[in-house]
């Protein structure tokens, strides 16, 4: 999670909302991303979308079995749909987000019969220093 | 939707399953696709992604107001969320997905109090010849 932090700055750093994801299997990081939505104009780049595209074209697999995500922010629906498709084993995540979560929050995907695959969800993982984060930003942008 | 249609059949042709989507502004086709996953490696490449993400890129910005998506099948909660955050007007989809389906069924995406933008739906068009690709797709993978 620390890794998924530093992604998280480092997201922040290039005026992207402060969110980092990593990739694991065996013990390895296969794959580590930031928030990449305004640096290449594409709205699914989220954080875990860049990972796990970046994961499955590094093992060159359409799926991830055995895997396990590391993401700083509950992801919202998109990336909830995204890491069950991946196959993704434990999904880790640290602050939970009210507004635009779907694990806990809205569409709770992992909760519906949609759903054919449910990664285990552990949260509040770093989630303080996430939310100082996230808070950083937008109180910067606000003063800006 | 004849276009989103015949880009379902050559995804069908490249062995992926047969699902197309076009996006239109102003008249105009701004970006068409069918589901790469399989030719990728990437869980995320449903038709609907790929075609958003291809429409920001063409024309330069991270969301697409104004503009319209059709799809051969009703969108996943991926997808759902995808159309959601590139602000797309209108969706207009063919067949329903009781199985995998977002918008009419599981997460319903835009009902949730996490959805910030929902386009206005219209679904059944093209509804029946959707549903023969993707039933004879399915059949002769069976008889394989």
């Amino acid at each position: 999670m620390q890794i998924a932090l530093a992604e998280a700055q480092a997201a922040a750093e290039r005026g992207e909302v402060p969110v980092g994801a990593v990739v694991v299997l065996g013990g390895t990081i296969i794959a580590r991303a930031g928030n990449e939505t305004r640096q290449n104009n594409d709205p699914t780049a989220h954080a875990e979308i860049v990972a796990i595209r970046r994961a499955c074209e590094v093992l060159g697999q359409e799926r991830l079995p055995g895997a396990d995500l590391y993401v700083t922010l509950e992801p919202c629906a998109m990336c909830a749909a995204a890491i069950s498709f991946a196959r993704i084993r434990r999904l880790y995540f640290g602050a939970i987000d009210e507004k635009g979560g779907g694990v806990e929050h809205g569409a709770r995907f992992y909760s519906q019969p949609t759903c054919h695959h449910a990664p285990e969800v552990y949260s509040g993982i770093g989630d303080i220093a996430s939310t100082n984060l996230l808070r950083g930003f937008f109180r910067g942008k606000r003063d800006l």
